[in-house]
């Protein structure tokens, strides 16, 4: 059953105050947004009673290849805090653990989904031990799961690329089998070779019509200067709109003036950043990227794994915890971390057809607030999630079909 | 109903693994704690099945007299990020927006219960404006669910107290009237006048038997400063065990060795601190605390109120939210975030019988999780809440009576 009316609710159009419009679906794609529109012949007909209701959650930033959901508690065991610390114990563990687990992948990806998350971009470990495996498990578990949210997936150099031999030939194997994104690694501080892994990352990308998303964990002036080096390649490889720097921590500790000047450098070059407000990392400033005209989407990163013991798969959780983090307390700021969390992840992630719009997927969230700023600030409660023009889940609980 | 056998749960008990045992329920207290006890005469069996079970939690400080819960969506107003912005706008927005409300109280009052937490201290603000409508307007909420959650007040002068003539009177009628505690806000940062402030709480402590509780936001060396004086009057005056300093934001941000000498001093003068980790303010450190012998406490601060519009008044969401902030990531200190939500807040809250032992309360929550650490990461589903041997929850939901 993909063919719905969604009666009475308010849909959120950023910009607009959330509205009663009935939304019909055909063929799992919104036909029609607006009042009185009759139901689809033999459709289902569902009264949303005023409720607010959001487009599907885009998770722009997640690891399911590293995740142990469903599977008895592990304790915490990286034995240190740096990055080389987690790295070592992911690797170290990651076999006697059962990882990558198809299973364990497909466990996070459905409470993700009962959450209302209905994109999910995953990295995906790739080195020359664990070879390819983790974009089979993904893959499974995705599959499995395709009724309830659209996976894509980054080719991810976790141990390092330069630093790493055969490691690039792994990502290029993953792209010619159809992986979606080229992922890179702290190009300086973990890799070495700023300039050579970010060669390599444009020239995959290049070569295999990839998205490129870079994982940036260093500080201060090194990591902004990598920002600098990446939007330079992003301009000149005609790949604007096509480049993500995740996790971006020296972004959030940089003075506002600096923080405006590389978020107008973004924007110009078309370069977008992902944030995700884990512990006490720094948070892009999502206000300074609005203004900016710069792309911000938000994801979870891992989730109860061998890097966190932490983290729940709710993006609408996510989202509030970047508004705490990031001072956002007014409703306009409020709706900004919404947005992050769904229209921004979708321009982001660059897809196309996304909303409550007609001609989207009929991908949706009612939501139990009264405006989308309660929605972050409450962590509403989520009454219904649609994936495609069908029910998928209800307060909470996916269905069974 | 108050006799109750829950058979074959775990419960908790700091520093042993939980193992397996009935718990033994006569008259709202727990009789015995041990294998294969008898079900009291007539009492209700409830089988446990292995689940984890905790002691009740304790919200240690919150503000329910500010909370707009259950109400209608109230943007953000405070209109300024400091101090003195959010007690202008609370005390200019309260009465439009019906504050102090018994009702609004008492749904929040509702929610924490529903969240297993069985005991609350709130601060109540007095000041020659609102008079005591705070106090009773609380009292008023926790007689109501006095089956479900107990209450403890402070006599807060959120407004000042050396600054606002009239405030101390005030505080004297409260306590006077039964209020358990008396409260300071920022002696020096925000009153001006730290030594009159702290004299006059120390001697409103002697003269009515009255517990103390101190809002310090100030940073710095001026918040340790205070710490100092705090300590010294507290050993001076004999009231070792009954003195809070709450926030105590400048305890965060010191230096190992000086966070390592300011607990010790603390422990030795019998002065606790409470830590909320709201927003982006800094936490006491609940390591240092626990390896001085400081007593640290956890609470929810203000929930969806005049000052933030986050919160949810979930216990255990909290310690999760601390660990995550104070970098608690193996089990033992996932375990001592929990401890402060539980047996360290009835430490310092000085709640004499408390736990899952003989002779206490039969105030404890069932959790869904294998291990303590597990339960705070995952902040686990609470499967059931028994407040004073009655079961009043199951599944986040409070049972009708």
């Amino acid at each position: 059953m993909s063919d719905l009316l969604l009666r009475g609710g308010r849909p959120w159009i950023p910009g607009a105050e959330p509205a009663v419009a009935d939304i019909a679906v055909t063929g799992g794609r919104i036909t029609a947004v607006g009042a009185d529109l009759a139901a689809p012949a033999g459709g289902e007909v569902i009264d949303l009673d005023g409720a607010l209701v959001l487009p599907g959650f885009v998770d722009a930033h997640c690891h399911l290849d590293k995740t142990l959901w469903g599977g008895p508690w592990v304790p915490h065991s990286s034995g240190g805090p740096t990055l080389a610390d987690r790295i070592a114990n992911g690797e170290r563990r990651r076999a006697e653990l059962g990882l990558p687990s198809a299973d364990y992948a497909a466990n996070l990806l459905r409470i993700m989904a009962a959450h209302g998350t209905s994109f999910v971009r995953s990295h995906v470990d790739i080195d020359p031990d664990v070879g390819l495996g983790g974009v089979a498990a993904v893959r499974a578990a995705a599959e499995r799961n395709a009724d309830l949210v659209d996976v894509e997936l980054v080719a991810f150099p976790q141990g390092g690329l330069i630093a790493r031999p055969g490691t690039a030939e792994l990502l290029a194997a993953a792209l010619a089998d159809g992986v979606e994104v080229v992922g890179g690694l702290d190009p300086a501080g973990y890799d070495g070779d700023p300039v050579a892994q970010l060669d390599l990352l444009f020239d995959l990308a290049d070569r295999y019509g990839a998205k490129i998303d870079i994982h940036l964990h260093d500080r201060g002036a090194l990591g902004v200067w990598q920002y600098r080096l990446i939007a330079e390649r992003t301009r000149a490889t005609g790949l604007s709109g096509r480049v993500v720097i995740s996790h971006a921590y020296a972004m959030g500790e940089q003075a506002p003036d600096e923080q405006r000047r590389v978020a107008e450098e973004l924007a110009e070059a078309g370069v977008a950043m992902i944030t995700c407000a884990v512990g006490t990392a720094p948070v892009v400033p999502v206000r300074v990227m609005r203004a900016a005209g710069a792309l911000l989407a938000l994801g979870n990163d891992g989730i109860r794994d061998l890097w966190t013991p932490f983290g729940d798969g709710d993006m609408l959780r996510r989202a509030s915890t970047v508004a705490n983090r990031d001072r956002l307390v007014i409703d306009a700021d409020l709706e900004l971390a919404l947005y992050a969390a769904t229209y921004g992840g979708a321009q982001v992630l660059g897809l196309g057809e996304y909303g409550l719009t007609a001609g989207a997927p009929a991908d949706l969230v009612v939501v139990a607030a009264q405006t989308p700023a309660a929605a972050v600030a409450g962590i509403a409660e989520r009454r219904m999630v649609v994936k495609r023009g069908r029910v998928v889940a209800r307060t909470g609980q996916l269905l069974a079909h």
